[in-house]
């Protein structure tokens, strides 16, 4: 495996469809990095054949960071790479340790606790449809809600007595937590319920550099 | 909030019984970093209590790395928080930014697809009991069991020609990956059927520093 040195030629491997595929593309916009789009069709099956796997992901999962020749899946982690340089414009991933220990505590979160069931319900509701779910991926619905309005639940605590989630300034934690927070009433959310969150995204939406999922 | 600066105090809060906790301890003993453990027994609810809402964590959830007196949430930040320093031993958080990046990815990796599937199969089968289950989580025991082969398999390809999950040695993509794949047959999985990933848990346990579960 070579390891790019310089500033390697950055492809973005992605089905638009996907906000794990947004997060990155919006960290690469506020950070003003030109970032190459090859978009994959998840649905039409385009992920999962001989030439995605062994050229691009072994997984069959996107979205992938290419950098130079090197593949890096996982979205959180290819947003860290992107914003993980000194001098970063806006600070987008701090320096102070502590801050920084912070900041990847919400992208955890994000991976662990809301991504895991706000995504999910809004692939299942919006992108899949209700009628044609599995009678597990119906069963799993109720449990899959009120996991994702306990993360919202603490995404609001958090946010009632501060603007970001970290620090004094936009992070990657704000990045990733507002590509799914975003379009939670997709997969039938209840977001007037959230005021500081809708504030929030409010803040992030007005940040210099931002970009729309459509776009 | 106040920053920790110097070498502030660790203390961890936590339930021997979880695997998360397992990974901050096994990372400050690789490190050889001192620990002050607050042990908390979830079964009686003793993280329910307004004291631990109120003092350690809003969300009741265990893990939680005392700083100072600032409380960081989440296993795998707590654990970049404590190899993330100058000069590390045994590189477990690597300073190259493509590092770095891979590491993440296999962190994130480790909370999305492993810890959702495997840890709570573990928990459910060998702490709560199958008997004692709802009907709802038996009714999510077979997805969960499938994804959690599916990690199982990638996590298997990636060790066929490598030694470790990063670089040429040891890093926290080890470290968080090997809490619950150690303990994985507990959880149902059969892990004779990946000599890869047997191979590589015999050489995190052969590493300097390393502490048993139960210690």
């Amino acid at each position: 495996m070579s390891i790019p040195t310089g500033l390697p030629l950055l492809t973005l491997h992605e089905d638009p469809i996907s906000q794990n595929c947004y997060k990155i593309r919006l960290t690469a916009s506020l950070l003003n990095l030109p970032l190459i789009r090859k978009k994959y069709d998840i649905k039409k099956g385009e992920t999962q054949t001989p030439f995605f796997q062994n050229n691009i992901s072994l997984a069959r999962q996107i979205p992938v960071l290419q950098v130079g020749d090197v593949m890096l899946p996982e979205s959180n982690a290819a947003c860290f790479f992107l914003a993980d340089q000194d001098g970063s414009v806006l600070g987008l991933a701090p320096k102070d340790r502590f801050h920084r220990a912070e900041m990847l505590r919400w992208m955890f979160f994000e991976q662990n606790q809301h991504e895991t069931s706000i995504a999910v319900l809004r692939s299942w509701l919006h992108i899949t449809g209700y009628s044609h779910l599995s009678e597990s991926q119906k069963s799993q619905i109720e449990v899959k809600r009120a996991q994702g309005i306990r993360a919202l639940d603490i995404m609001e605590a958090h946010l009632k007595d501060r603007e970001w989630f970290v620090g004094d300034g936009i992070t990657l934690a704000d990045v990733v937590l507002f590509a799914y927070t975003a379009v939670a009433q997709e997969g039938g959310f209840e977001m007037q319920k959230y005021p500081y969150i809708e504030g929030w995204l409010g803040r992030v939406r007005r940040t210099k550099g931002w970009l729309d999922q459509k776009e």
